[in-house]
């Protein structure tokens, strides 16, 4: 995967750098024992960020016997989160390949960057179950959010 | 505990029965294999509209020594939600004892009431782990919003 | 729906009055900022007891184009939970209807009950999304296991 | 960090990698509306075999005032799970530092490899949220078990 010069990117701890934003609210259930938001729960803030444009309908970006399988998965924790509050999640894309990209993703409570994440999603076709070609649709939609 | 004419009350699926509302976005993870958001998820949902004014710092509706602990929960499923969504919680007081008051809850999606739900909360002592007399404060807060 | 005298029925609260039972491991996760096991954590526990002979492939209680909907469920919390820990899911028939039937359902930290549940589920058509006559098959497999 | 040649360790993706074995049970709510485990709880079923020796009472690695910190978690997913089932999860130590140290993880369903992790845990001082050495206690335990 061709990832363009990766430390040329602008900072994944900013929030300037992403383009692509949705936002999730704290549950009371989120927090564990320790009082803070529980670090697997930062999992399903990526989640929340991908799956948002990946499955949305009108974009249909997947066809209609695609799906995306998230094959790896990096998460920096930078900083606690607290109940109550809310969150923003930024997404950017940082790399494509012949059937699979990478995403970047930053986690923000205000202009505090609460983690940073990077994942790489394969296209995978349901019947075979293997890993397909980007279609065009698709590669033309990642192009035009590659961060630069 | 009295819970006055409970018969007599304003509708539980309707919005306009409630007085105290929260929000919550729908998460990719709530839903199940089923398609829809899972049955348990439900209980999170009215955890959010109770803990939010329950743990206010500001209202401090709970001395420093309190807590407070369900003692039951009842949930009666209405619509099923899909993801992705909003819901809105709302939230009133429908019986008011010595140690222990009643909340009534629903929670909406759009003007479709997808679940109501009632519990029963007991003031805690923490260091006796026992139930005390609800505090004025707290018991004229729950008169405010007593349901009628 | 005829539940033929709950009140003679052996205790909610005691493990020898259940004939079903599955088991559960704690998770960090599941614990929240009050240091136990979180409150809507239980609606899961109950979940797990009632799904695996619901949807066992073997039982195959539902017929291929039936589902099992919960449509109430109740759940009295009687002692904290906290991790580490196992916990066992005792499930017994209280009730059976036309369409639907009543499980109770004990959860337990060896002999600790840490929660009783009652639930209301409906034989439902995935077709007409519409509640259909229990099966003989489901009625039989019910009333061997009725509470009595 | 030191991690002493990764290339030459036995494979991540073999029980016999792994020294440390703690096992979950997957939930119904632990799927999602693809049919299978979700990805987020693949964080939780690492955290479950990170955090029993972690916060063990009697093994006590951690000192009255510390605290474990997980600041980078990487998850490679190689197969779905399916509910209903139980997984292990082994545990290794990669590497040790002087405030931190690299755990691997494999998550196993029989002999089927789900998924594979590494995690960076930091010891934490709690009351200046600071990093701090390692005790000679734990870094004899974590030598012990380091692998090779």
């Amino acid at each position: 995967m061709n990832e363009g010069g990766a430390s040329a990117l602008p900072s994944a701890t900013e929030r300037g750098s992403y383009a692509i934003w949705t936002h999730d609210i704290l549950r009371y259930g989120d927090t564990d024992r320790q009082g803070h938001v529980n670090n697997a729960v930062f999992a399903t803030f990526c989640e929340s960020g991908r799956v948002l444009f990946l499955f949305d309908e009108k974009l249909s970006l997947a066809g209609p016997n695609d799906n995306f399988a998230v094959v790896r998965l990096e998460i920096d924790f930078r900083a606690e989160l607290f109940y109550p509050g809310r969150i923003d999640i930024g997404t950017r894309v940082l790399g494509i390949g012949r059937t699979s990209f990478r995403l970047g993703q930053g986690i923000f409570n205000g202009d505090t960057c609460a983690a940073t994440s990077e994942s790489v999603l394969v296209l995978m076709d349901e019947t075979t179950r293997k890993a397909k070609p980007l279609a065009p649709q698709l590669r033309a939609w990642l192009e035009e959010r590659l961060a630069r």
